[in-house]
């Protein structure tokens, strides 16, 4: 399904959305704009806020035969995961509900998935549109962070580690296995409940030089900050952690994990352990950056593996 | 295509999304969430946010032979009316775009109406997310207000006057030119690219006591006026403004004009017609507020008119 759901969401930003108004950022106090996790703007206190749009679609970002608890609240998971990956205090969220007709049972479930949602973030819904049409869930998070303290995709350098954290490739797992039958398993957890990784966005604001969610692939979102940082990466895929031992180009690079990708400086190591010690979640090194304009990914004999033409930029 | 297009919105969020983390509305300075126009949100200094969220779906809120041009533009003028309804200055949009494939030609277009929108309300575009799918076009408006001066709606207090802006059911009229035939004209203009009334809004801030933006009808509209302020309502049919002699109940309560209507004191009624002459816009009394909980609507002769049950509340 990863494939498939994105457009080329890049080359549509960079071709028709990346300067409509840009005119107007200053004055309105916007800091980034297009091109990252989310917006970031100053406000007049030592705060700034993050504001992130996403939209879940039938059948392109989560299965039909979803329950609609389990829809709620992925929608809501995977667009709360951009402000983890700026390392921001979520504050509230918004919904626009797109819904063919008014099914009580429905939207009784759909409400419960906001609810649990909303108790475990602790973040209000605020507001939000109900209209008629095919299923789409569009979700908007604001966040905040302490003045200068946002975490971008475009501030990694050559020479630093880069990690992931959690288990790669459990969602891809699991979306197998409930395209197959319809039991619960910690891989279909992954793939319905994913978490936005909050705790540890905010871990990483002073130790993190860039950061992403893990959201289309791991090679693609890598390349996402190599592009905007303007730098290349070594992968070394063995070094991907994932819960079966065939570590393919398919299952690192299936998306839907929302764990988080970052850089960091060598030095930051012990600390970065001791985050994962303290808030119990797996980070693992799997490659560094590096001066060229590629990203580069390595098989455990150090044999370059052919990717596309998609992870060159000049 | 009003009728169709909305789902009950009242009953949804009254059954479904009225208390989703409202636990937490305080701890994040939420001053009013879900049921107005938009969310009023208190920041650091003395203003507060202003935020709201719509969707429009292909075939329910546009024509699908419409230019994208113009579905750019109307998407993001009727959220935008949102705020004005607010009494906001507006300050960035952000946009969730689902479209069913690339297409250059449909995407400069679409472009196009987002420039021509931004730099008439001089905002910046600051982000959002491109998925696939049916189009789809939500888009999240913030602005801001001086502290405590947002209008909302369930302020109105009973024997005021009520007011509407502009002339209505043009936008009706235009619609029906356009499933007729594709010539442009003042109405097909009022349909394609509806006007936000930011300038009006921002004016009545310290004079209107109420207000909302007209978009599923001028009655259906007023009535959420009254259900939120806890007042009722007269309504002379005479009155209310049109372009055409006949003031059918369907012309007046056909939405998508996305005027303002709005309560206050009889003694703020020179101001207003100050406000209407300097910003070159018509503004008519319709009726006023009263102390029954029913809207009422009489004809020329102050012969009630039959309504459904709908205009009612306990």
């Amino acid at each position: 399904m990863s494939k498939d759901k994105a457009l080329d969401e890049y080359f549509l930003i960079q071709n028709y959305f990346s300067n409509i108004g840009s005119a107007y950022l200053a004055e309105h106090n916007v800091e980034t704009s297009i091109g990252d996790d989310a917006s970031v703007i100053s406000s007049s206190g030592n705060t700034q806020q993050i504001n992130s749009l996403d939209t879940s679609v039938e059948d392109v970002h989560f299965l039909s035969s979803m329950s609609p608890e389990d829809i709620a609240y992925r929608s809501c998971a995977v667009a709360l995961s951009d402000l983890a990956a700026c390392g921001a205090r979520p504050k509230w969220f918004s919904i626009a509900l797109t819904i063919p007709q008014v099914e009580e049972n429905w939207l009784e479930g759909f409400a419960k998935g906001l609810h649990l949602f909303s108790d475990e973030y602790r973040i209000p819904l605020i507001g939000g549109d109900t209209t008629k049409g095919n299923l789409s869930i569009t979700v908007q998070v604001m966040g905040e962070v302490d003045s200068g303290k946002a975490i971008l995709r475009s501030n990694a350098k050559t020479d630093q580690l880069i990690f992931v954290s959690g288990i790669i490739g459990n969602a891809y797992l699991g979306l197998n296995e409930l395209l197959d039958s319809a039991t619960s398993t910690s891989n279909t957890l992954a793939y319905l409940k994913p978490k936005a990784r909050i705790d540890l966005g905010l871990q990483l604001t002073d130790i993190a030089s860039a950061a992403i969610d893990i959201s289309d692939g791991t090679l693609q979102d890598i390349n996402l900050i190599c592009k905007a940082s303007d730098i290349g990466a070594e992968i070394y895929l063995s070094k991907v952690p994932t819960s079966i031992p065939e570590k393919s180009l398919k299952l690192i690079n299936s998306g839907d994990d929302y764990e988080l990708c970052f850089t960091a400086d060598e030095e930051k190591y012990e600390q970065i352990l001791n985050i994962s010690k303290e808030l119990d979640i797996p980070i693992t090194v799997i490659g560094k950056t590096t001066s060229s304009k590629e990203l580069v990914l390595y098989d455990d004999k150090h044999k370059r593996i052919k990717l596309n033409s998609g992870y060159k930029h000049f």
